[in-house]
């Protein structure tokens, strides 16, 4: 779906854009070269920053009718160790503000003309996200504000992406973090961005508090341990003006759960995922002080997320089992599903779609992503193959 | 200590390499070019190969004074399912003969000239193993066979790169594993190559038997449970007549042991060397077909195997020490000490060494291997650092 750069690099104004994101027009146009700015085809086009270019995050998003921009987010980077971190990071501000970093993906919702949509993490358009979003978020807020995106996390068991059931949550939900300009991508303090989604009637992720930084670390490690104990994820910590990057701080629960995950399909995900985890577990453990018998449960856990879903998926594979994933959508439109599986189909998503069942005014279609790569490593192994 | 192509090419008889290694010349002056054949300044010079090139292995060496090659060690590869990769790898053969597989590291000694060499996996000429391999091996063989090349492990206490214990070996010795011809690398029958170190009084790794292959599985399988047993690593499955390549597999014991080494050392290991590790556990247990006792165990050793060497890691810093490996060479010239300490400032690692200890008519040297990016890392993280 992406072609060549000739034909459709002319659809984009490259000066405007350089302008407005002030960097100079041959760093546009050798990404474009590069493919680091993508030419992106649907019922709405696009180009995307596939990665960042100058100081432009990856997942930027460029609209050629009308032209609009909408900034990729920011990666938020993680802390190992908590007090340290807190220190070092926010001694300049007073306080920080604590917010639950939910289990779903990352969705940026804005108004483009005169329509909304919702972008993936990567800068794409996703049709079904972008249907629930119209129904979730609606239009009220980018009347009075079309110059915001609202950042937010899209959680529930209805999710192609990170099903989750744990939230008491029926299909799915949105659940804002951040404002920011379409633009420029500057954030909204956080008490006022609660406050004007207040307002319109849309959830805000759970806000745990505003802490003075000499006693945040012990109140986010009791939050973390209680968050973990439902398997929630962890917490984002922010300098409540917005002015310094957040930092992200996660339950062991979660980040087994992660593993678990990872090693279902053990040859589809980077090997980095894994690397990172366990270091993660390693300095929690060295940061609580933990005693024999925790320590040893930590270990006991992490070992068994690791194998279990590895060993269930070879014997899957052995009974001659195709190893996939079951996710669910649940759409008002059956136009929606069609443009899910072509956009399924362009970002290199394998994937079966069942027939759609009617639910009320819904339908739910049930669809099993092929996780290619583990099925033939683990077929081939199984074979007899050698490793290396 | 590796210059300039230009000078140091003209060293290299590029016309003679060609033939007899039979590459064509523009390979060889094309790889000199990219630093993948590379000169190697010492008592001794020579080319080593750091990556193949065409069909010749990395780790080939060729000798200027005079010309001489040493062909690399081929790779093994390594089965996660033993009974398939049987079937599928050693068919054509009747039986197959099983040598132990032994931890310690890969040395071939051959004789350049009049003066013995031993180089390592890479290609390189260690002034200590070299020292070792003169009172180990002698002239003896080589006056006989100057064409030939022993190939074995280096095994014991005094090894600097990996000390074991567990063998009942006082110092450090030779177990020969393979004979080749220097310049084309054939390898000699597994019996007869037995035969001949027996008659030069050379150890050989210990030999478990030759066994048809419809039984072969189980013999091995139960070999394995013995030696993981004894922490001793696994075995080496080879055809006979070494016409087909050999197989590895190794036991569960041995994989956990690398992983409870490499996690102390954690940022100084690629991430590979976990990910292939975790994999070979679940195919193991799946093809053992293991009970949940059996299972729970293996996880819990693997989760504690990961962990607990990190988090001591991550104390020690904590407690300001400097994260460093200890090892020892014993040696019966100081000058060889010294020649030892530039080759391992050759090949890039940081290592203090001790005053010598005379003992007997030796020296007992003790070494700090500095791992410096573990140190880094885990300092940065203590310090607030965030992860990416």
């Amino acid at each position: 779906m992406r072609r060549d750069v000739s034909e459709f690099a002319k659809k984009l104004d490259i000066g405007k854009l350089s302008g407005l994101l002030d960097i100079p027009e041959h760093r546009i146009t050798g990404a474009l070269k590069r493919k680091t700015v993508q030419y992106v085809w649907g019922k709405k086009e696009l180009f995307r920053f596939d990665k960042p270019v100058s100081s432009i995050e990856g997942g930027t998003s460029v609209f050629t009718k009308p032209f609009d921009i909408v900034r990729g987010f920011p990666k938020i980077s993680r802390t190992l160790m908590l007090n340290p971190a807190l220190q070092k990071h926010f001694s300049s501000c007073r306080k920080v503000a604590v917010e639950e970093k939910m289990n779903g993906y990352n969705v940026r919702v804005a108004l483009i003309g005169d329509a909304l949509v919702a972008l993936t993490r990567g800068g794409f358009i996703c049709p079904y996200t972008t249907e629930k979003a119209i129904d979730l978020v609606g239009l009220d807020f980018f009347k009075d504000h079309p110059e915001l995106v609202l950042c937010g996390e899209m959680v529930g068991p209805d999710s192609p992406y990170v099903p989750k059931t744990f939230y008491d949550i029926e299909s799915l939900d949105f659940f804002v973090f951040d404002i920011r300009e379409k633009i420029t991508g500057k954030p909204m303090p956080v008490m006022k961005r609660r406050a004007l989604m207040e307002e319109y009637g849309i959830p805000s992720v759970r806000f745990f508090g505003e802490f003075e930084i000499g006693e945040a670390h012990n109140e986010i490690s009791q939050i973390i341990r209680e968050l973990g104990g439902s398997m929630h994820e962890g917490v984002v910590i922010k300098d409540p003006q917005m002015i310094l990057p957040p930092v992200k701080y996660t339950s062991s629960q979660s980040n087994c759960a992660d593993l678990r995950y990872a090693f279902e399909f053990y040859n589809d995900f980077g090997r980095d995922f894994f690397f990172g985890r366990v270091c993660r577990e390693a300095f929690q453990s060295v940061e609580w002080g933990e005693d024999e018998e925790s320590l040893k449960k930590r270990c006991r856990q992490l070992g068994e997320n690791l194998l279990l879903p590895m060993i269930k998926t070879i014997k899957k594979k052995k009974d001659g089992e195709r190893i996939a994933e079951n996710v669910q959508i649940r759409v008002k439109s059956l136009d929606t599903v069609k443009e899910f599986e072509e956009y399924l189909k362009l970002v290199g998503v394998d994937a079966v779609f069942e027939a759609p069942e009617k639910i009320g005014n819904e339908y739910l279609v049930r669809i099993r992503k092929i996780h290619q790569s583990t099925n033939d490593r683990t077929e081939a192994i199984l074979g007899g193959q050698l490793w290396s």
